[in-house]
């Protein structure tokens, strides 16, 4: 039932696979001709997460990689623990219900009802739990980015073939080393997508300290908090930021690219992790294919 | 308190305030050339709801129209009914609190337990209440679309003065007619942006049905369901579909337009309400600057 990692998808540990039927299909339609077009769109659906014996919550997901989801929207919610033993990871593709089952005794209904006080959308549901401990992170000081690694990495990302690509209205997150991009998650909600990473660190015992994150999505304070918490010091985005995400990255030293398209980009914080090693001038410009999230010149 | 409407605003009844210091401010850092600059960044801040006595949720907003926020949230949670009377809104820009106050007596503890059943992310925490009714939705069925709107529509809608176009990383909902925008809202939760114009229609007692919404962002389960409760029957997106948002259009009659991109679009749903009366080829492409949210050519 669980999608397997399927390696050396354009030399990524584990990325799109925009050739999976579950994850896109066709529909009909007229375009601005009146003329019969069949286009692709992705795949919308719920999925039921229990941490043993207690629902926990439903997110609406593309469906891929449900077991790294459910590990990494518990670890991001402070409901499983860097020392936990995942005993068990079980998906019900019918039911649309995965259920994590740990070795230790786990009952959140506090946690839960929390998060009836400050839920409501994405980022107020993660809130609540998430700033726990958020000062006391610390980040690599000694990682580095250097523009060189960066334009590589945002030239083989858009490249990279992508449910994106083939059917648009998806965003992406991915893992990278220097200049090679290791996880490629997609998903219908960036949060999912950044729990897929999250939940593939924790199975694999990735090191976050020398990696960097990018994102399609814009650099909120949810994604800057995710980032910071799971110990990845440099955060890239092709999208803006909001002031708070800024804010946030500031107080706990996180490094924040935004705006990234082409040669452009900007860094609102971490800025002594930057190693300036191209000249600019040379970065080719993006096709507009690639204008997506954000994708304004600003 | 609660910022009044502004009127004629680029011909709108009510829209973005760009120059409102309060939604964004100047921040420090660098760019590709590693020189410094200074840019704008969209303000996020929590706001928790009161509804009477009970707390409902905390949101995270840009800030603006507290107000309708408040109302045209709890209208699209089910918590406030069409009948209700509204005798009182109170906004505390320090507390960063909302507070609705109704004739009726309101306790939705069971709805808020139920929540958290089936939250988790924006889509999952509205799901559970609000696809209660949706499949007795009716949708104006005379209701039109020129072509000729819509390319009036989304070229007067991405040339408006907007916070998007002044620190990008936002997203925007607008209530037109005919060719015509009335309320452009942005916030940089795009289910924010639904809300404060489900809100402006309450106070303000409009007629849904010859109404025509337009988002910035994605077509997904959630954007087709509030616009159905809302009773307007054309949704127009400049972003993609996901198929989950295309079978809940079909099974409501929702005319259902994505990918609306200088002079492309495409119609996945309802596409008897179109009336192709311009050839696209007059229609100018948009300016790269405008290739934002899901700004791929497809």
């Amino acid at each position: 039932m669980v999608q397997k990692p399927t390696k050396n998808r354009n030399g990524l540990l584990l990325g799109p696979d925009p050739g999976d039927a579950r994850l896109s299909q066709e529909v009909d339609g007229l375009d601005q001709d009146g003329k019969a077009v069949r286009t692709r769109v992705v795949t919308e659906k719920p999925l039921t997460l229990y941490l043993n014996r207690q629902e926990i919550i439903t997110m609406m997901t593309i469906g891929d990689y449900p077991d790294l989801l459910a590990i990494g929207y518990l670890l991001n919610q402070n409901m499983l623990r860097a020392d936990d033993d995942v005993v068990d990871v079980e998906y019900d593709d019918e039911l649309d219900v995965v259920v994590v089952r740990t070795g230790r005794e786990t009952d959140y209904e506090d946690k839960l009802q929390k998060k009836v006080r400050t839920s409501g959308c994405a980022q107020g549901t993660v809130f609540g739990d998430v700033m726990e401990g958020f000062d006391t992170i610390s980040l690599n000081p000694d990682a580095l980015l250097k523009t060189s690694w960066l334009y590589a990495l945002t030239k083989a990302i858009n490249t990279a073939p992508s449910l994106y690509l083939e059917a648009g209205a998806i965003h992406g997150c991915v893992l990278c080393q220097k200049d090679r991009p290791l996880v490629y998650m997609e998903d219908v909600g960036r949060h999912n997508a950044v729990d897929k990473i999250a939940g593939w660190m924790f199975m694999n015992n990735v090191e976050p300290h020398d990696k960097i994150f990018y994102t399609t999505g814009r650099l909120t304070s949810e994604m800057v908090i995710k980032t910071a918490m799971m110990g990845i010091p440099i955060l890239v985005s092709r999208s803006g930021f909001t002031a708070w995400g800024v804010d946030l990255a500031r107080r706990v030293g996180l490094t924040l690219i935004g705006r990234a398209r082409g040669k452009r980009f900007v860094a609102l914080s971490g800025q002594d992790r930057i190693v300036f090693d191209t000249d600019p001038e040379i970065v080719a410009d993006e096709e507009t294919r690639h204008f997506r999230k954000g994708g304004s010149k600003r």
